[in-house]
């Protein structure tokens, strides 16, 4: 089973993001994660890093006059040993304490996209720090950054997204998963790189979507389950309004006339609406589960959050 | 055989730290490793993480008033993510364009330290910007830290350098390592913890040494080989003297008399030697090279270098 954590088992909305802040909130996620292992289940991890990335960036903006800030795809990867370290440890900490030996480990993961991935002419996901129309106009000419405005906020850069193609460190994935160890991989996506032509791998200045690379790791994997913890407990279709109505079993082919009708909102359901459809399809084995952390174990028996089948 | 890489392969003196400037260095780094690996040698490596960890805290410390600045032990895992991959990447790049297939991987690593080592009553290790008078007065009450004059350049945070006694990572790390990975881990040492007595891992806030811990990895890896390399083409003994002289060949023993006649210096060489003793030391089958990293070759073929045996 591979398990995609939100950015809330680490750091929840409303929170600063201290250190004790998320050690707290992923100690609790640890828990949950340690009472699936004791059902038998073997277990890879794969995480969100969305608020951590961000105020790696903003700090680095910060100290811009005293430092040169690092590009995306450094930052990336220092949220990957961050949230990596935070989750190794927990889950250690209650692994040892409860007496289990199973090992776990964080591998560092960059994931291949391609450099002609539309996306790239197209950069639509806003990453760091507000700027001022003054600064956005700096860095345009500066850096050649896309810097737009944000819904009146003030400035932002986007940045692409594109579509994921293959992990580079799979075969160790596999491995280690294979052989019972819970490895943390592909935090926040991964790191995206890309492949020149001569062979040389090159970071790009993207995000990508932990979701669609959890579905492209599941696949990878070969697991049956792809278990995807939010914070919320069900998936709903006209959220918001009077028929309101919370999903329990949905077929891949409801949700895609779902997602035809705009059901899921581009920034949070849709992605992850998405990334099961692109798991589950031709695979009739497979399942997908949305709930939230707390309610995991009774999300896999089919009592709680939302599941997928085809 | 465990290579455990210098700043320098990473960063120079001098350089600003850019991005840039780090993967050039670090692309000739992996340069001189695949020539290692087409030797034939298996590869584990390890790295110091100075001017990067710094550089961490110090937008850490810069972005405080905006965002919590978080303690050593994640600050130490960000690095660990950050160079694992720049390593990983040049890695890779350099093995598929010569058309060798390794995997290469980075596992976050945390070393476990003694709660009770004597080093945390005696912080000694300076880490991060430097203070004012005031600022250090604050820091020493609103946080415990201990930050000392730092000889008339200002205050600074000292911290604790205990002996590292585990690796926590290290079933895994053996495991990808005897099946012919390249595996990085306990870069910078590792990331500091200590097991309480309900069995509660918990990171601390200290440094380790780079090559203590490296001494323990080459142990628990069982090579016979522990390459250092260095900015410096070989030990010499009374360095700057007029009878300077350099170390080719010399033996435990002889380290061990060098060593009490205080010939290598605290923040450099001493560490070094003192790992490269613990290493070789009733094990007569191994030896340590130290060498830089354009002789790292020819130092293991015995014609550059310093080479320590029993």
């Amino acid at each position: 089973m591979l398990v995609s954590l939100g950015g809330n088992a680490i750091l929840k909305h409303g929170q600063k993001g201290t250190a004790e802040e998320q050690a707290v909130n992923v100690q609790n996620t640890a828990k949950h994660l340690v009472a699936l292992l004791r059902r038998g289940e073997r277990i890879a991890l794969t995480h969100g890093n969305g608020p951590q990335v961000g105020n790696i960036l903003l700090q680095n903006e910060i100290a811009k006059p005293t430092l040169p800030p690092m590009p995306l795809d450094v930052c990336g990867a220092e949220s990957q040993g961050m949230i990596g370290y935070m989750l190794q440890r927990a889950l250690r900490s209650e692994l040892e304490s409860g007496g289990l030996k199973v090992a776990v480990v964080t591998i560092v993961s960059q994931t291949l996209v391609d450099a002609d991935d539309p996306a790239f002419k197209n950069p639509t996901k806003p990453v760091g720090p507000f700027y001022s129309a003054n600064e956005a106009k700096q860095l345009r000419e500066s850096k050649g950054w896309h810097v737009v405005s944000d819904s009146g906020r003030g400035y932002r850069r986007v940045v692409p997204s594109p579509t994921p193609l293959d992990i580079l460190e799979k075969e160790t994935i596999i491995r280690l998963f294979e052989t019972g160890t819970v490895v943390i991989s592909v935090g926040g996506g991964g790191v995206p790189v890309i492949r020149e032509k001569n062979g040389t791998i090159r970071g790009v200045e993207a995000v990508l979507d932990k979701d669609r690379t959890a579905a492209l790791l599941a696949k990878t994997l070969g697991v049956e389950t792809l278990l995807i913890l939010t914070d919320v407990e069900k998936v709903f279709v006209n959220y918001g309004k009077p028929d309101q109505r919370a999903l329990d079993r949905v077929t891949v082919q409801e949700c895609k006339k779902y997602l035809s009708e705009g059901q899921f909102p581009e920034g949070s359901m849709g992605p992850k609406i998405e990334s099961a459809v692109s798991f589950l399809s031709g695979s009739p084995g497979r399942r997908v589960v949305i709930a939230s952390l707390e309610m995991a174990e009774e999300a896999l028996k089919g009592t709680a959050g939302t599941t997928i089948t085809n």
